[in-house]
């Protein structure tokens, strides 16, 4: 089965993803906001500022034009940051109205939407309407886009709440060293997906400040924890956050160095100022909107979140990340379980 | 409340423990098997080959003389490794026929015993008899030693059936760098403390074979699941996987550089036999025996295991390393939960 196949996003990951699906003999068209990054793309086949040192598929094209990279397409993957989903959704709705389509939707953005908090698939669903489209899915798990480009081993999940679409998608991203697994909790897969990055700042800003691998496990343990309870509070299966897209995700993305938030967080630890790290790294932080997003959820829902409140107080210059982190580190003991 | 604690086993974590204890204003004796390691600690207050460069406090007594080291006390705690606890624990048992007391029992192993597959708890409750003791703990958790001497805030379970004796041993043990939750699932917290070492082994392996971050949170995530399945199959609760005795313990195990099945996973990786492995080592690799009880367990109950089923092929010599290694990573992909 071959497919053509709109991804929607030239970030690290999305054009990674890309790169898989076009390696795997599907037609692929890569869309870009920026003109420049196409050309790039286009012409030197590198996507330099967010893959250093790879060289992507000749036959992966890449285009500036949305209506172009959708026309006739069986499947939309959307990768933008997650703050930018709905502005793009909205346009693709529009298009879609124009042209003879039904495509499956699909996301592997890692994120919330702020102010009304709302889970990417849920954006989608609402922006793009019903007779445009078939079901909304998610892909989500541990997948650091540097690893993948070495053809490291790479687990993830592909969510629906229509398996045979999480299925369908399962069967188009699946090669030898891109594995699928498949869950119909697509509540819990993105609400793990999107709240790791806040344990990612977390084990950063625990690294900056000079704590040990006890203090990371136990920091890693109680966020999967967090993440669970609020997850739960929304209907996802407790069981979705033991698995790639809970904990899998946590460990890549609070132990590898490659991890944009875990880095963000280290340099919070080591001093440095929000606003600097930001504007040096030059990309989306998605755990800082999200924190934001989950703290306000939290509240709302009565749920004790801890390490995002603590992360929260920091990021709003309430608290210091020492005088945050300390005061975490030490709260009682208790019961582990509920 | 203080106590008088005998603490059975000077290796890394048992002299740990011990020092924890007495720093909480315990009287600790802590019993070693070799003469010459009591000899150390009590004029040097070191145990260089257990834990570099550390100093101890004076007034932790070290004992070669078993009688004399639990004549009195409240509480033993054994942390001898997992094949020599029946031994010590019949000797332990027949000085307590001789004695006025009725301790409570804890353990710190992490293991299972080869031939009987059972558990340190279950070993304990067999060797020493009900009037000679009150209720056997375990106490588990993300902890590496060398962190703990450091004062890296470390968190931890103490779990009992008899949820009160846990909460003993919280209050024992629990300080400002030492957390202690409690736990009334023993069986979970065993297995997971004990088959935390397979997993270890597997990622050192991978890390060996040059895999990378991906396969590695992959791994870790998947060794939890295959932990979990065979825990229920015990009657343990799922949920108790998801915390620091299942996910925090494989993660501390699995991505320390301190961790000894990690570098001996890491050893095998890169081509090395086990026998120059163990010899080298001088410690006792726990994962290595538990590799064995979990493999026959798995069989006997019908469990899927597939990374303690690689890690038993490779120990067994039924398969290079690179071979188990690469066939695990290259699995059918399926639905993630059960």
């Amino acid at each position: 089965m071959t497919e053509k196949i709109a991804v929607l996003g030239a970030g690290s990951w999305g054009s990674m993803l890309a790169e898989i699906l076009n390696e795997n003999g599907h037609e692929v068209r890569l869309w870009a906001h920026n003109p420049a990054q196409v050309q790039e793309m286009n012409e030197k086949h590198t996507n330099q500022k967010y893959i250093k040192n790879f060289t992507f598929s000749k036959s992966l094209k890449a285009y500036s034009d949305l209506k172009e990279a959708i026309d006739g397409v069986d499947d939309i993957l959307f990768i933008v940051p997650s703050q930018a989903t709905r502005s793009v959704a909205k346009q693709v709705n529009q298009i879609l109205d124009q042209l003879n389509i039904k495509p499956y939707i699909i996301h592997g953005s890692k994120g919330l939407e702020t102010g009304t908090h709302e889970r990417i698939s849920q954006v989608l669903e609402a922006e793009i309407n019903p007779k445009n489209r078939k079901t909304v899915s998610v892909i989500s798990g541990p997948s650091q886009a540097e690893a993948v480009a070495k053809h490291d081993p790479t687990l993830v999940t592909a969510a629906s709440e229509d398996l045979p679409s999480a299925i369908h998608f399962q069967k188009l991203f699946m090669n030898d060293y891109f594995r699928v697994y498949t869950n119909n909790d697509i509540i819990g897969v993105e609400i793990g997906g999107a709240l790791k990055n806040i344990i990612a700042l977390a084990a950063g800003a625990l690294y900056g400040l000079g704590y040990g691998d006890n203090a990371k496990a136990a920091l890693m343990t109680r966020g999967v924890a967090e993440i669970s309870r609020l997850g739960v509070s929304f209907g996802a299966n407790p069981l979705t956050f033991t698995g790639l897209s809970g904990m899998g995700d946590v460990i890549v993305t609070a132990t590898s160095r490659d991890s944009r938030n875990w880095r963000a967080g280290y340099q919070l630890g080591k001093g440095k100022q929000l606003d600097d790290i930001v504007k040096d790294m030059g990309m989306v932080i998605e755990g800082v909107a999200t924190s934001q997003a989950a703290y306000d959820l939290a509240q709302e829902c009565g749920v004790e979140m801890p390490i995002t409140e603590a992360i929260h107080s920091v990021l709003n210059k309430q608290e210091t990340v020492q005088e945050a982190i300390n005061k975490l580190m030490t709260r009682e003991g208790r019961s582990e379980i509920g």
